[in-house]
């Protein structure tokens, strides 16, 4: 899909990770074909959003008819750039690491974890979910074959500017985040942040607004 | 802090936690008055989006000198919903529940644990990181002196349907859902994902643009 911006808000990528979700479970369906009305209601959002955010992407669909379902999700996965597979390490061992590792959803995914390491000495050479944990420090000499995209870190909080640095090195240039340190990123270089404690704290600011406003509908 | 809108953009939300973050540990540092631009830049953003997030709540700072550290943490903790105590249960015995029982943020935060749960009759009695997991079918009996008010979803994803029915009829209004099960709402109940690979898209999409379109800034 030929990106017609760069500059897609953030709420429309996450957006976009559901549409993909929703169409891929339709076609699992037999459903062939769906309006942006319908899409958008099986997405918790209107067909007025579906059509704006898709607009960033291109033009898709038939004018009156809807999208179609297979076409539309191979479009939505090629503009989030995972019609590919993307190799990724994982970073300290921990019951976060041991989770991710063992998920079903991560094993099916485009990112495809090709080796876990810790700092840690006392961890190095300990079996996690299948994978032998490698001394970090050794990194470079097996990043010419491993060859890491995204590095994915579930370690301690005080670890991740050491980890980041010895990443970047190897010319790791994504990074997913477990732990809630806030490290800045070289130019070119993205981390994202996964934070439940946000989403708490989005879950009690509705929660207590919904008191306060009766009426206010969920969304 | 008197929300002055009930229509708060996603985005907003996420950054008035990261506001929250930055400010507390400005606190800790000493740090008793900052700009908007400064406060822009420790988090990644700018002065004039700090200004306009803010502006959603209120009216802060003083005009000239910029906004006093400790007063905004407080109205922004307030704002959120978190100078109060949550209590929530977890419902699913998993690598996931004990990774969030076990991490320092979690048990700092607002959001205070009161109960462990599973469907399953072979994980009850176990000791998960210090609570003795007890059956979701008993859950009625226990909610009175349990009083839940956020359940967090750490269950297998087929499970999340039936978890949320039970939560519901104890009068869970909130949900923290682990897995990437997507479940419809009654009108005035939240439910907020923690779902790792949409921010492993995120990544997949900026790394991908960021070959194609040389010179975009990461933001």
């Amino acid at each position: 899909m030929p990106i017609k911006s760069n500059h897609i808000p953030r709420a429309t990528l996450e957006r976009m990770a559901v549409y993909l979700e929703v169409l891929n479970s339709l076609s699992r369906d037999g459903v062939t074909l769906i309006s942006s009305e319908e899409l958008g209601t099986f997405c918790n959002t209107n067909g007025a959003q579906v059509r704006k955010d898709l607009a960033y992407f291109g033009e898709f669909g038939v004018r009156g008819l809807g999208y179609y379902v297979d076409e539309l999700s191979t479009e939505i996965a090629s503009s989030l750039g995972i019609t590919r597979d993307w190799r990724a390490v994982v970073v300290g061992v921990s019951n976060m690491a041991r989770s991710l590792l063992l998920q079903r959803e991560m094993r099916m995914s485009s990112y495809r974890v090709v080796g876990v390491f810790d700092i840690d000495m006392t961890k190095v050479g300990e079996n996690l979910a299948g994978f032998t944990v490698q001394q970090l420090e050794n990194i470079a000499d097996l990043a010419p074959s491993l060859r890491p995209e995204i590095g994915i870190i579930t370690s301690r909080p005080d670890h991740v500017q050491y980890i980041v640095n010895r990443l970047l090195d190897v010319g790791v240039r994504g990074f997913l985040n477990f732990t809630p340190t806030r490290v800045p990123m070289p130019e070119g270089v993205f981390m994202e942040y996964v934070d439940y404690l946000h989403h708490l704290y989005a879950l009690s600011f509705n929660l207590s607004t919904a008191v306060h406003l009766p009426g206010r509908h969920n969304g």
